[in-house]
């Protein structure tokens, strides 16, 4: 990996190191199309195969068949791509977590505002406690929150900000006890290679990954899996050739899977750079393993922090992944932003990368399988060295 | 250009060729984003450096400054993001020519489904004479099929099934003289790096290009030109950080120019690729001395055509770009779609690469300006050999 060749890492959350193999079969794949094609019978079904066995080795991952997969161009069109489909009325009332991404934010306000609908908010970015704790919390305020107008429930799997995991499928089997049940929509950009998400992945409606953060892939491929509901109650949204069930003609209809959700041209390369990358994580062990391996890392880091007299980690218990927030000891989550991204340049300049965030304002360091024991300690102790200084 | 060292490739009008310089410039952005971060500060200038590059250099190619500009993963993106945007009505009109490609033409009918929109057909396919009375024709035609509800005209600049251009800029100005002014929507997919866009992409409200045709680019990269007018009327659709006028902040509205369609992540390699493309086009002169290049080898083509007791291109006259779509004499328009495909298939076993079309039932062949004119004879005694076992 040669973005690891040279620094210290610690933004997997932000865009993983592609691997070198993973770059050679973008290349490869370059190479193949240009030598069959570009445009040809004899690509055709090269690019078919390729995209087709890259969907079969994400089923197993996300615990959906095939069918339920379309590929995007990222973790936003993911989200927002099939939550425009939905049959929208006035007066629906949409429940965002107070910690999702602005992205995704922003796409429900202007949803909301097309339809006349309601906007409220569920509180998890206080949550720091105990996996046990934080489950029973978020599905305690679930139930108060939801209304009867409730038609939409964003969460994000593994919180972006604090790091926490969220219960998604305690969370779906909550909403299908209601009437009218809400449609559950999850970003999982943190979840995909850091984290089992079969059973989130199966539960929720919408769940919308990116390949470029902690499954090491290229930038600009992500998958999200929608439930069989969604595919039965919503409609296409931005159509292309893709999405139809044959592509010359206009009036075929959309695919009866979630390819209708599929737009057209996107970099073929790119599947095959990902494809790589998801062989690599699998050597490394089970979605289990490999989480294992990440909190590892992210414990001592926890730990290190927590013994730190000059910083302190977000959460009250060691992390459930690999996301790591901390602030200082002295500061507190109202510091000014500003601080927090001076010691991201600070850092940055003696070659180790870690992330500011504004809300909350803390750090982000990441720790991932390939994340060093001799690394986390040199973090800690250049954060140490830094306070010292400030 | 590996993919024309082994083959005869007409099919500039599906994907063009992607040149040498142009994969080692995808390369080397790939190994710069390792090196530097893939997420880190120092990595996010080079980022946007590459991307304000790629922006300031089309801006001239489109006629447009680069605030008009933004970035999309393809055509139909282009295309139908900003549409979605624009303020819809009940029982408004879209008039769609009936050349359009499929992708289109099925998201306009979802977007007439949504709103309770009429759909109306401007018929331009028939148009085979000389570009005088083809625009004459297409001028009168358009007048005759506006209405007072009429709110959208969707119009191709350079026909993918015919080959012939449309007069968008008399057709922008014809619709600027009527109240409510309909939207122009030009799918652009054949014009970009084939003939000069600067009048039409300035005229149109929304003129939308892919980088992966006939300029050459990498697949997955596209551009999109808006108007001022939508800009000021339109909303955003869907939404993600690069939306965002301040990426971290839900609330802080999209960007005033073309960038708030602009969705996420994309593959950044590809900007570099395609900048680099389009480079080499313009080291071989202006886009009217590229167009001549063009047209010599498809005026070529279309006498050779003309002159073979067997085949008889579709257009009258020689063609306006590079597109030169044919059938047999013996045979119609309504011949079976089958047959042309079967040509297709015989014709790259021999590793000449053409295509067939199904609206009308054709042979479409591209020349561009790396076509030679002995790769023009040999498809001709191809196709002429073909003939005759047939």
């Amino acid at each position: 990996m040669p973005a690891l060749a040279n620094k210290v890492y610690f933004n997997y959350g932000g865009q993983g190191p592609l691997p070198t193999p993973s770059l050679e079969a973008i290349q490869r794949a370059w190479s193949t199309i240009q030598e069959l094609g570009p445009f040809s019978e004899a690509v055709f079904p090269y690019a078919e195969r390729t995209i087709t066995e890259l969907r079969q080795r994400l089923a197993p991952w996300l615990g959906v068949p095939p069918r339920r997969l379309a590929f995007t161009e990222n973790v936003s069109s993911g989200c927002v791509l099939p939550l425009w489909g939905l049959p929208w009325r006035q007066n629906d009332q949409l429940l965002i977590s107070d910690a999702e991404h602005p992205g995704v934010v922003a796409a429900c306000c202007e949803l909301a505002h097309r339809h006349g609908m309601g906007l409220a908010s569920l509180p998890v970015q206080d949550l720091l406690g105990d996996p046990a704790s934080t489950k029973a919390t978020v599905l305690e305020r679930l139930e108060t929150a939801l209304t009867p107008q409730t038609r939409l429930v964003v969460l994000s799997h593994l919180l972006w900000n604090t790091g926490q995991v969220m219960p998604i499928p305690e969370v779906a089997a909550l909403l299908e006890s209601r009437t009218p049940r809400p449609w559950l929509l999850v970003d999982a950009a943190q979840s995909f290679g850091s984290l089992p998400m079969d059973r989130a992945a199966d539960a929720a409606d919408i769940y919308a990954c990116t390949g470029h953060k902690w499954s090491c892939g290229p930038e600009g491929l992500g998958v999200v899996a929608v439930s069989e509901r969604l595919l039965a109650e919503g409609r296409p949204t931005l159509i292309g050739w893709r999405s139809l069930s044959q592509e010359s003609q206009a009036g075929s209809g959309v695919h009866d899977d979630a390819r209708r959700f599929e737009v057209a041209t996107s970099c073929l390369p790119l599947f095959a750079g990902l494809l790589c990358s998801l062989q690599l994580l699998e050597a490394q062990g089970s979605a289990e393993d490999r989480l294992a391996l990440i909190r590892e890392r992210s414990h001592q880091l926890w730990q290190g922090l927590q013994a730190s007299p000059r910083w302190q980690p977000l959460l009250q218990v060691p992390p459930s992944a690999g996301l790591v927030s901390f602030t200082g000891r002295e500061s507190s989550l109202a510091a000014p932003p500003t601080r927090p991204r001076s010691i991201v340049t600070a850092l940055g300049q003696k070659g180790v990368w870690l992330r500011s965030l504004e809300t909350p304002a803390c750090l982000r360091a990441c720790t991932h399988l390939v994340t060093r024991a001799s690394e986390v300690d040199q973090l800690l102790t250049q954060l140490n060295q830094l306070a010292t200084v400030a």
